[in-house]
């Protein structure tokens, strides 16, 4: 069997909760690391929510990048979902840890759309 | 220790290839069910890659739910990330296999954010 996808799922901790509040700031942040990551950005959607917190979503060639924010508990969800090697996740998970001022960052891994092997092959 | 957020990793296996060929049904089918759920729809973006498949994100009030398929394995990946018991996730999920024609769906459940009950007290 073969996965089509690679799926990160990340919890920060201890976070500076300023740069968790503002729709904008969170934006830059998340857009800013998916690049250095060698992330292609097709599009991003950034929202803020009341009384505090934001949700956002980068679609990325390679698949895509969340994020939800919680302010007053200094903590963030961040998931990388990718199809493809050419997106560094760890240093996008590493770059979005201090940039987000996180003491602690969790980390799961999990393969997403297993196939046969044969199957992919038959694709090509 | 309680979650902020609860997420649901859901993989469709023997779909109906055409239902996940183009961007604007399989964004009709899921904001549909999304809908149907009790999300409060904010937002959403779905895209077509080249030569095949559709990525789609839908930003709800509870948080999101994404989207990536693939009409050559018959296969979608499927996220619901939700922060609030209003979206009903089962009902999300199951309206999917039925719109997405998928003849088997398997399901992991994660918590997300876990934080110090006291500290979600003190939030309040």
């Amino acid at each position: 069997m073969k996965a089509l996808g690679e799926h990160m799922l990340l919890e920060y901790y201890g976070c500076d909760a300023l740069k968790l509040a503002h729709s904008d700031e969170v934006k830059e942040i998340v857009v800013n690391a998916v690049r250095q990551a060698n992330g292609t950005v097709v599009t991003n959607i950034f929202h803020n929510f009341s009384p505090h917190g934001v949700s956002g979503v980068v679609v990325i060639a390679e698949s895509h990048v969340t994020i939800h924010t919680w302010p007053e508990h200094a903590c963030a969800a961040v998931d990388i979902f990718s199809c493809s090697a050419r997106l560094d996740k760890i240093l996008l998970r590493d770059t979005l840890k201090e940039q987000l001022g996180a003491s602690e960052v969790t980390t799961r891994n999990f393969q997403r759309g297993l196939v046969r092997a044969a199957a992919l092959v038959d694709a090509k």
